[in-house]
């Protein structure tokens, strides 16, 4: 019989209506983190002279074994991962475990338990997305003078470098990592010490115990506290866009690399053949990265389903939305490392991406030149250069057909060699001069800045983490 | 180095690419179906006389080992199923291994087994479904007499009986599965031949391939073939009208059996206690099902996310789709099977049933019988019953206050005894005569027809599941 | 003061609740299904003596005015369409008016009303998707012999042609339309006489009324008919899949239009430019169709949260369903109106379509010529291939190179002349035999088949909304 | 022809097209904002000597009265609000419009009117949102001492009062909110003058196009710039969490203003009746409350589908992602309005509410009690206690029956009389005394900070809004 059952329900739950509601296979995210809100409890208990010191120690005794030794299989007949840590306190000290349950709850103990996993979670996904854009600013740098076009609408619409398209990218990630520090906030409040849902009459100190965790503040209102699951909608929004990013980087990359754009080559070892087409040489690591938008978007949507119309107090239904944060931190791991593997390794083929930025590509900033140095509005020089754009791609753009154009918008005082020397794509690359253009200096110069941005975010999370450790092991202590 | 890497590409994948796309964990689902697919394409190849008899005998022994004995774990460098079982064909017959991708990729390979594979967990879980429809069905038999309120915007709306509301459910699910006659024709079509994309020069018969897989038809077109996951999506939404159903059913137990609506008794063996509150008795396993529809929901964004902006040939995002098909089949097995027991043994609290039957619940069929009898309109009767519902509640209903009503709608020919004698539930519900109504002769009607068209469509799948494994046994032998 | 309110309700909706909760904005949708449900109610009154032959013929007449002249805008204080429809009769005939609701809620009136105008919705949608499918089925035939290039993990995979690839897209469509007499089956049900969730006393005929309005059958528990809405989840899903077919579509015309791919030319009409890239030639037709699967999910969410967790009668959260059917229904309409138009004109680059057909996208079915003559394993002629196509890509591929590798496969009975021979396209997909392959011989016959199909769906879909338009038309009536 | 159309496309858009592919029907919504960003352009180009003063007076002239008299409707053959801007412009200075596209795109334009528009949008709703937790907290203060049960899995888990319910909701908003200075952050970056996607040659200040429009900051690489909508899904799950809190808020009120629960009552003008049932009141407006997540949440994975797998320069399908931003802020400031209405006119049925803390819902507190007084381990005086609960049910707890319970576990030190005394719920509800506890005193401690919170919050959305409004209307002058 279940400790907490026996007097008041008259029969066990049945075989398949404990699996059904068994949270087990998916606890043991949360084993470390229920260990450490249980010594804690245990240390203010023995504090307030409520335990004595010997079954404090007996109690933190077992409590280290199970962290060195964790279960490799947890019954599947209990119901959760509190009723496990309950029954092996029991084995050490009967009275601690009897006085475990002593102003503390289920339902404020797993509330705290996923937050202290979750805060972990996300400062190791962000290192883990931190080395992505370490690896794409590097390769930035090495690319800030690799010429390479910019597709809109996926037509060729303005030359840029590689560099350039990368650091988007490093961009991207780097200022939705940013709100890491922020998001950390959110998290790490401690719901510890609510209770069911009130708070109790006992001595628990929840500011102490939020301290001894880590915490940087209560979640006040003890049923708020022990309902409250906003932060897990914020993460994995956190988490989506991240997913977004690689998703679309993984497109992008797969394009590239196709036989037809032929922009860069992706390294064997991210590759797949077919079993039957011996010419194949298949982008799987790319595609596999492009399903993560969804996969995340699917734990959203379980996520948000399951906590709407939930009244105030704990619901089981509760249960069933941790696990869509696990998997969604996994997988944004998983795949931020994978990608940073395989772009370290991306080659680009120059002379083709050389070659795409010649041409009718440059048009936008020879009509922005025409206006610079004739006086007409740049909507003229945009229909002028749209004409010539036809020319151009029917091979018919010479000094006479030119100057005829040109006559037509009034254009008089460019000189056909003048105009033809515009295009070079470097030249035009490099006469960028708004900020944060694709102008190879001003790559540079960001990549600069972005590395020191990431560098001092990655020892922020360091830090952070080596803190929590810290903590955690002084809680095994007597 | 894989079996189909070896030429064209020069590196081996490295490890976590290799894990990142491999597909191993959820091919446990299509082992049974790849090996069948695999026999009768050997079997075509022996017919053909491609393979040698002994060749093909080699070959069908170990997949019938395969069978008999499966791998427990499968080696996570190899790619997929498919080069699992061309190694282990190898081991026997190195010439029958070679072959088996003549005329057959694994782009149509997959398609298939995956098909073979669906439809029988579309006939298992219709079986499981089918199991509580009976239950319900039993129960509303059962009930067909137990007067029970029904609620509209949760407030009290007219009387009925509880059997007219299991009946309800029961034909609901009934509706749902009805159309599996349907779904399992769009799912049981074969895609095998169709090779990589286009189809092939060889002599490999797919119209024979698909009688031997119990096919009822091809997918023809060969590159529509290889690509189409639209009946997955179909599977899922069939499968999440169950869910949405199961959603509901469980809110409704939930509510019914608080102590505040206190019209059911949940068994205790599909309820649990609190940690910390003794006198608690939550209903767990209603509130896990009643989660069911945001996790099929969450497996419908993401195969549909997937699925989207697929350009026409094979893409590996695909292999991404699968597995929300096999989660959301076992969640509703699962769910229907835990509803079932649970429901099985339910308890009404007849007393306080009859009791919220009273009153100004009964006032709509009320209204209708003033219409009936006096030849004021509905609309009048049901403002001058608005007006009783008032008296009621102030417990101020008397002949007097009942006359001064009547009077102002020209009501004068209804004696005040009379009146009051409609006011009993059990009479009322009796007096519905529409077709589908809660009268207990209507519902009990009913039932019996449904039970009918339960039975029949049990039948239909236990005679098609054993038809397919017939089938199956007869491709393991020569 | 609302007409249902008076008595009960001693104060008026405020403004801003009454806006909340309104469906008006969506009445629109549902106005002629209304007036045709209640057209039937009347005349089921009025057979059964309950109102007076002229009380039926002033009612009736008003409806046909509001068909006639449809109100411009609906006085957004009135809750919703069935207010308006009983005031407005109410000012020809009170008595008429006063009867609207004796055996009829809204609860049934609303839910019969959204399956009138749905299966409307339905059949209409379905012939614009078969304009669709007989457009691209004539594109089909027309390029039955157009080498085109079939690509898989976007990478060159096998040869075919775009009449091929052109009629995978019209069978994706017609199977999923081909179901439409199935959903159109679900749709078909009438709900009409449940009332407001139990049936009722009166003499109302629920089989008649369902006659009249075209219903197949009843839904015929009361209780199930008030409140399912399980169809709008199958109607979703279905257009989901049209729309996931089209987003696919979609993504490849874009794709295939880049200057890059150039294998197909989008006219004019159907592209934008920008407002400063003169050379620029945007897609934006398709990418708008690109995203019409996201906007259909999203429904789909909608639709499926909002029904999750309703206790068994009617809740006001239904009428929030409604709109998402109507949303997609026309987003499918329009999208499936537009890409016809488009695809029509859209011309293809023979002949850089049939370079792309050259070279090692011949090697799979070299593979499988390699092996039907020399008699090596499939396996083998693959690897050989996989290092002929390196060959093949440095432009080293000769006779000794050649013997080379075949010497080392012991292929040694194929001389290099014919070896190379065998690289045609055109006599390789040709060469295809299996059903459904992309020998323009059996695409041919496929198509054929096919403008059948097509043809013979839209013969029923006419001639079912011609049967219904008669029906309508006979309910005007006296 | 369309003015950036003429040169390079020879046909205009057929109508059907124009029509799929304008944003016009959602353009309203930057209307002020894209005249904003227009009027901060033409500045630059005056500044920088591009135009003239005349011409910028001239186009300012015009910008001013299109926000003084905006179009009532926008031509549909236009494709988007700044061809209507470019037109408008160029009727008062064809040179100053034929310059609007220097060194500025419409990809540039757009994401920067949208950033504009949005952080309006956002202060507007959190103060609509902050007007509703100020009713909370007012009415949470009110009900302070008002005792009221907290339901755990919908069972009478413990006492509390209503006010601390009212203050747990609150919390949750206000937490919510106190993000938006990190959220306005995230938008308030400016895409201005990132042109195309790479920057450009011209003189363009971006930095000072950022000050004038408000912005703290640039969004650095220009193609970032114009593609990034991340805060787009970052806002719209912001505003996710408004409406969970809102949908759990809503189902709680529709709960307890149930007959059976009878905790509470809504107002009438927040409620409907039935079209047929005389006695009910249907709390429509806490349903339609209800069902806002579930849009919201559509429009979340419409917004993540269409942007997922973007190559990165712009593309058409970023148009359709705008609309679900102002749908959703639309929605959370409508309810979040009507939530605030209705709230403060809901009265608590006292009485019941005080009956419902009495029994055994006190059962948790007074098993602390007894561990507190005897020296029991929790665990035994939970069991002890689960014990007299099924006693005090059946209601056969006297002097007899405890002690004879009492001695089982050894608790012999409380007498029974004492051990009654206990069950007083306003006694224990006081004797709470862990912090964020539901102690009277404790929750009118945490009303009186959150006012004051909210009350900094509201100052902060306000100045912001100003400062906003008196730079927008610098930009209207010279």
């Amino acid at each position: 019989m279940s400790i907490f059952r026996s007097a008041r329900l008259k029969k066990e739950m049945t075989p398949e209506a404990a699996e059904f509601t068994s949270s087990l296979s998916h606890d043991y995210e949360i084993l470390k983190a229920t260990v450490w809100v249980n010594s804690v409890h245990l240390r203010i208990l023995y504090e307030k002279h409520l335990i004595s010191r010997e079954d404090f120690e007996k109690s933190l005794k077992t409590l280290k074994e199970i962290i060195e030794n964790p279960p490799k299989e947890l019954d599947p007949r209990l119901e959760d991962i509190h009723v496990y840590i309950e029954q092996a306190i029991a084995s050490s000290s009967e009275y601690a475990a009897g006085m475990l349950s002593y102003g503390k709850s289920r339902n404020d103990a797993v509330a705290t338990a996923i937050r202290v996993r979750a805060r972990e979670h996300l400062l190791e996904t962000a290192l883990s997305e931190l080395d992505l854009v370490k690896i794409l600013l590097e390769k930035a740098r090495e690319h800030a003078y690799t010429l390479f076009p910019i597709y809109t609408h996926l037509q060729r619409a303005v030359p840029a470098t590689f560099g350039f398209i990368l650091h988007s990218y490093a961009s991207k990630i780097l200022r939705n990592l940013s709100n890491i520090i922020n998001l950390y906030s959110r998290v790490n409040l401690s719901p510890l010490g609510a209770g069911a849902a009130t708070g109790s009459s006992t001595e628990i100190d929840r500011l102490r115990e939020a301290q001894l965790l880590g915490f940087e503040d209560l979640l006040e209102n003890a049923l708020d506290a022990t309902t409250s699951r906003d932060y897990i909608i914020t993460l994995l929004t956190h988490l989506l866009n991240s997913a977004l990013i690689y998703s679309c980087l993984a497109e992008e990359l797969i394009l590239y690399s196709t036989e037809e754009f032929n922009l860069i080559e992706i390294p064997d070892e991210y590759t797949s053949t077919s079993s039957i087409m011996p010419q194949k040489k298949n982008p799987v690591v790319a595609e596999i990265a492009r399903t993560k938008m969804a996969e995340i978007l699917g734990e959203v949507v379980k996520a948000a389903s399951i906590m709407s119309r939930q009244p105030s107090g704990y619901n089981l239904d509760y249960q069933q939305v941790t696990p869509t944060l696990w998997k969604a931190f996994n997988e944004i791991k998983n795949t931020s490392r994978i990608l940073s593997q395989m772009i370290e390794k991306i080659q680009v083929n120059k002379d083709r991406a050389t070659e795409k930025c010649k041409g009718i590509i440059l048009l936008t900033e020879i009509a922005e030149k025409l206006t610079q140095e004739t006086g007409i509005t740049f909507r003229k020089a945009h229909q002028l250069c749209g004409e010539l754009s036809i020319l151009l791609e029917k091979n018919m753009l010479n000094e006479e057909t030119f100057k005829e154009v040109a006559r037509r918008y009034d254009v008089n005082n460019i000189e056909y060699q003048r105009f033809i020397s515009w295009f070079d794509p470097y030249t035009i690359v490099s006469s960028y001069k708004t900020v944060g253009s694709s102008n190879p200096e001003e790559v540079k110069k960001m990549v600069e800045v972005d590395i020191r941005r990431a560098e001092a975010l990655r020892e922020w999370c360091n830090d952070t983490l080596e803190r929590l450790d810290k903590l955690f092991k002084l809680s095994m202590m007597i």
